[in-house]
């Protein structure tokens, strides 16, 4: 470790003021060695104070991602054993499939403070600015690929949604089949992606993105959008929140079973008014269960027959302000 | 156009000798330009007589793989509009998914001298020397997918097929899903790859090997392996080769239909004994047609139901000499 990193751990577990001469004796390092790594950290934005003869004493922590950090704290059984920290990159994604071709590991997590080509689902871009959501990608190898395929992007979301509510006590759902909400907004988007012959899986990339320390959102997306600091009304650090979604995500893709009554409880799209398109034309009807294969059983307007709606967007009456 | 590739031309394209002096003045070009030039082309295997006074003429020309020549004489509505020779690289399917990454066009064709990283099916290794063997890539975007996608490989394999009749006359037949064999020997493989997001395909990337210029195969192979030198007993361009199957693949791609009962007359798998295995186990029957959705369907041994196989290896009595 760095000796910034453990001068930095060790003004957090210090509850008041530490000398020069104690941190240069503890980490066996020089004196010059101690400053330069207080100097490094209020330089990436730690507030550290210093008096003569007491020493210092940390104040405040900027919400920074640093992967040692997130290592040390993080308890899976794989996912993240390798996590990548990026202050920008063009997408998670992209980055995890480019490490995928040269061989990366099953579990390995690409995070980035800052996306300057984030996308979203069906092709669409996905605005992550620098310093108020959380971008991350995983890749994940057969062992670890659920079964059926489709789950894969079910299980991205509820992971999502578990950690919110342990952790945060969030009331989050989910919008067929990925989108995390809290009441009719838009908390969190996934973009699954993968690789494969055409019989056989080779990874699958789960992307996510999640609103955490905006303050408010522009009048177009007010209506559809929130993040956890306009929900908890303080901040969060998106390091924790990180961890806390790790977390979930490995248990759920360890498991073989796919929770089925879970993921139906915290659904917000069932017993609702749907609109769905099939072929060229759109329909409306009422969404009434999901199936074992991930999907959204609907109930047609038409003629009463039920629909398992697969793919595309599906409209849900109410949410994101939006009307069938 | 290199003045290389234009005396190149010229030359091929005269029956009797050609001076270096006729060579400038209708390349306007010096004459040192015109020796310089004959000169790589020998470097690069050409042979080209001279006489003094009388000048230049192509005796033999290497079977290399020139994208612009093949540029030149390809006939394809997509297919080939951009084609990458490479001399050695690790795989063509590689360096298609790399170009996919970075936006390349529908259509884009990579073709390697050598791969020295090549891949069969399921993760296997294909062996790919310098000088025997046509490797070659494509990338194929939304627009031209078939549907179901599971015909996307199937297609490939008809796709050298039928160049392999049309053009040599071969026997040549389809092992379902896509090897391509004469008698009961192989001599094309093919692994066709995949990314997506979980509903949606972004790109397919068929990769194609065919034995061309084998004069023999080690003991272990001759059994169940030939080339095209082999059948037709006289050295074949691989440049020809890749022509011809670009122009049916083209066809084949653009199609909306597949032609399954072609496909079907000119597949070895059908009417025979077949091993195919299920979970873990293995059990025999009898292939008796291709599904629309390109199954093999197989009337199972054990009690006469009938199986649609998708995945996986399919052993068939006699062919790479194997035994049910």
């Amino acid at each position: 470790m760095a000796i910034k990193e453990e001068v930095l751990q060790y003004l957090r577990k210090s509850t008041g003021d530490v000398s020069g001469e104690e941190l240069s004796e503890r980490l066996g390092t020089s004196r010059t060695a101690v400053w330069k790594a207080v100097n490094a950290l209020r330089e990436e934005g730690c507030e550290i104070a210093s008096a003569t003869r007491r020493g210092y004493r940390l104040l405040k922590e900027p919400d920074r991602i640093n992967a040692e950090d997130l290592l040390q704290n993080l308890d899976t059984q794989f996912l993240g054993k390798e996590i990548q920290v990026f202050k920008e990159i063009d997408s998670t994604n992209e980055e995890v499939k480019r490490q995928a071709l040269r061989g990366a590991r099953d579990g390995l997590v690409i995070v980035s403070e800052e996306q300057n080509g984030g996308k979203g689902r069906l092709g669409r871009a996905w605005n992550s600015p620098f310093g108020t959501g959380l971008y991350f990608s995983f890749l994940l190898r057969p062992e670890h690929i659920p079964e059926p395929l489709t789950n894969a992007t079910l299980l991205a979301g509820l992971g999502v949604v578990r950690a919110l509510r342990r952790v945060w006590g969030l009331d989050a759902k989910i919008k067929w089949p990925n989108d995390v909400v809290i009441g009719n907004k838009k908390i969190c988007g996934i973009l699954t992606e993968m690789a494969a012959e055409i019989d056989k899986v080779q990874y699958i990339v789960p992307g996510i993105g999640i609103n955490v320390g905006n303050q408010s959102f522009p009048d177009e997306l007010a209506v559809k959008a929130t993040s956890m600091l306009i929900e908890l009304g303080k901040p969060v650090k998106r390091s924790e929140v990180l961890l806390a979604a790790l977390e979930e995500l490995d248990k759920l893709f360890i498991e073989k079973e796919f929770p089925l009554e879970e993921y139906s409880d915290l659904c917000v799209s069932l017993h609702k008014k749907v609109r769905y398109t099939r072929g060229l034309k759109s329909y409306t009807g009422t969404a009434f269960a999901i199936a074992p294969g991930g999907e959204l059983m609907v109930r047609s307007d038409e003629d009463g027959t039920e629909i398992p709606i697969s793919t595309g967007e599906v409209i849900v009456q109410g949410i994101y302000g939006q009307n069938v």
